[in-house]
């Protein structure tokens, strides 16, 4: 997506140099940073630099590029994968970019292994925005259809946090529909929720929807229902962290909040993923563990100055506590469909199976 | 209520001397503020130092007594009553205080009115704290009947923005039964949402509670969905700055979205208010128009910083626009019951007018 009217990615490579867009200084500094070793990426994936389930799976198998070039023994490649997994544990594609890597790596020559590597993670980045690409595709005839409905533009669309190209390598989850509508002349406007604590939406998806030229308004979180019951919005997109089996959706804390509000006043409410995030272990989301992350992140907040410095103040009084509870889980009952890369389904362990059959005969065999 | 071990009002005199706490400080300057003038009131008024319906009702009443303490003759009293009235011509318990001072004022030689002046303003802050008062014995049982219900403390209660003490002169209207409850010795806890975008909940609710010595803890707007869904909330209470006679409930922003939360989750959802922001001329609250406040409220934020001091940061990309909606309705069938001065009703006109028969009448012959 452009940046400045410029195409741009979220990570990239030079020859043997990375770089990445420093997210943590959006939406006040636009800067790109080089990162020269594997130590460097895991510092990025750590400080949140980068950030987002596919980017941080892109990066780490840049990251894995990079150890190789510098060394390329087996004790290297295992010391590297245990450097990048250990800066966020939790993170089901990093996991799975590191092993990809190292599987492709370990059976080669030492020798063979650098030039295999840098190749690899380019495939990795690519397979993502063909993935982001695929789910943008798919998404389009909803768009279009709530056109459609409406009669006349602009197709009104909420979204919360960001899942947009800057949470991937390019185009994003839920944004990618929005930008290939924008693309093919749809006029829209997209309502985008702040999303606190952390207001991945004011500083993340406004910054990104701005650069590319997409009309949007940022909103607080609280407003996202009133808008619905006045017929402000045409449909809501939003991302998953985790899908269940059978289609519970397990995203960014207050999304249940909007769909409950979508269902409410008949507006339809859509999740795109990629199937990289669907969980076909657990059918039930509401086992799903919930992460309380620091609660400083509620009681803090950091903005810009009224001279372009960055400050950090407190909001709430030095006595009170503060709790900060990262996701919900919006039941599959009010999603009235799935997005992914394979196309559109009824958010039911059916709908999805009927996507990934694959997936049919080994539930069965569990 | 307690400041400091200390009870307190928000606004009170001392001879021909009103004070108020200024509650644009707070929560991270306590600062209380002498108001010589009718001139005086007016700014607080506006600039929001007391705010909350009941206390600019009171504070119009103080306004006007400080007027006629300067100047009892009728053309001061009229000014001064145009001078405070424009300062939220909206308000509804603004125009009904000063249209009572104006009634008992006018109608006695000017040398006498200094004294019912400064009598009535009383009258007007004890009449709201009797009103608070009432809300909190009627409010008592159902939090009783939560304790009762889950078989053991703490009794989990969510709140949004601030309905508190400090919207009112005393005990305040939400937070009435809670500080009732507290001073009875059930064990309880309260969920503070921070109430975007003004923050009303953190700044607020959050302080007096805790100068009050209440258990609770700061959360994300976005958060109380997630809360109700994991049992955390045994019931909700908010307040009303306007209800409809058919029980619907026009409330800050966001507080519909935890009434379908409360439903869907089982959650008993309460609005406590006093029966003057009962507007019995409306029925469907869809129909009452919502004000858009300054989108500079959403895209930037106040708070303390390390050294003290008080900053303001930008939140959002320098070419996003934000839109700023101050209130929501939340449709009668969301609310569980109304907690007024009279008594619990149901949220509907009948249950209304069971409480206020007079008003029966009143209708039938519109």
């Amino acid at each position: 997506m452009k940046v400045g009217g410029r195409a741009m990615r979220t990570i990239w490579r030079e020859g043997a140099a990375v770089f990445i867009i420093d997210q943590t200084q959006l939406p006040h500094r636009f800067a790109v940073k080089a990162l020269a070793r594997a130590a460097d990426v895991a510092h990025a994936i750590r400080a949140m630099e980068v950030r987002g389930a596919p980017l941080i799976g892109a990066a780490a198998a840049y990251g894995m590029a990079l150890a190789v070039a510098e060394d390329a023994r087996d004790a290297a490649i295992e010391a590297a994968a245990a450097l990048l997994l250990a800066t966020r544990p939790t993170a089901v594609n990093l996991r799975w970019a590191l092993d990809d890597m190292r599987g492709a790596l370990m059976p080669l020559a030492p020798e063979a292994r650098a030039s295999r590597a840098w190749a690899r993670a380019d495939e990795i980045a690519e397979e993502d925005v063909a993935s982001s690409r695929a789910i943008a595709a798919h998404g389009l005839p909803l768009i279009e259809a709530a056109l459609a409905k409406k009669g006349r533009g602009p197709v009104e669309i909420l979204t919360h946090c960001n899942a947009g190209w800057l949470a991937a390598v390019d185009w994003g989850t839920a944004l990618a529909p929005i930008y290939l509508a924008h693309e093919h002349g749809i006029p829209l406007h997209v309502w985008v929720d702040e999303t606190r604590p952390r207001n991945q939406g004011a500083s993340l998806t406004a910054w990104e929807l701005g650069e590319h030229g997409v009309p949007h308004t940022v909103i607080v979180d609280n407003a996202g229902g009133h808008l619905m019951q006045r017929g402000r919005v045409d449909l809501a997109i939003v991302g998953s962290d985790r899908t269940t089996a059978a289609g519970d959706v397990a995203n960014k804390i207050g999304t249940y909040l909007k769909a409950l509000a979508a269902c409410d006043n008949g507006v339809p409410f859509y999740v795109a993923l990629p199937s990289s995030t669907i969980d076909w272990t657990i059918e039930d989301g509401s086992r799903i563990p919930i992460e309380e992350r620091d609660a400083s992140e509620v009681s803090e907040i950091a903005g810009a100055t009224a001279d372009g410095g960055i400050a950090r103040v407190r909001l709430t009084p030095a006595g009170s506590p503060a709790a900060n509870y990262g996701f919900d889980v919006t039941p599959a009952r009010l999603v009235t469909a799935l997005i992914t890369e394979r196309g559109v389904a009824k958010a039911s362990r059916e709908g999805l199976l009927a996507l990934f059959p694959e997936r049919r005969s080994r539930l069965a065999g569990e």
